[in-house]
């Protein structure tokens, strides 16, 4: 089964998704993170969805719930890369990723990450 | 019946839940919280919750009402230690703990204590 890398990156994770997830590979990569964010103490998850031409309401509710987890866990998610076409398609879906910060690229929600943990 | 500890550090208080909880031990906690922020006129509420290794959606909603009542109260609370199959499972049941501050460890717990005071 395919599994998603989590790279360290300083305080913060990045997780690259380039593949079309099926449920268990989303549900692995929520433990993944859940687990990472624990044992490296990170602030922050970068999340760079920019490979994907288009996003289901099955990721796009992933996506809610990691940010969620990653909150109770003391950890700021930001989205990156959303395609306007993938952003057109959520909204249309009733997805619009209420909760989820988003960032138009992965250096723009770096800074947001960044800002963030000096916030806290 | 079983009665949690509440700790004085400094301006904050310290409650550490190492035992599944009763609704009549959860009760008495949520009033014995009100009471000590009462009396010592504390900033600050950490909740360490690192000795559960389940949190049920009752324990969920206790957690958010304590938050709550503490705000009522003039005071910050941050729930610390929650563990990462926790946290999958609070999102699961739909309780993402909107509202409520959250910290990986006591010590980052504190610390979000300390910046909330100096802000306050």
């Amino acid at each position: 089964m395919e599994r998603i890398p989590i790279l360290r990156m300083g305080k913060n994770l990045l997780v690259t998704i380039q593949i079309d997830m099926q449920d268990q590979t989303a549900l692995m990569l929520q433990e993944d993170i859940a687990s990472s964010i624990d044992q490296t103490g990170a602030h922050g998850v970068l999340i760079d969805v920019s490979a994907l031409e288009m996003v289901d309401s099955f990721i796009g509710r992933m996506l809610v719930s990691i940010s969620d987890i990653s909150r109770i866990l003391g950890a700021t998610t930001v989205v990156a890369g959303i395609r306007p076409a993938v952003a057109i398609t959520l909204v249309e879906l009733g997805l619009s990723l209420g909760g989820v910060k988003t960032a138009l690229s992965v250096e723009r929600g770096m800074q947001m990450l960044d800002a963030a943990a000096r916030v806290a």
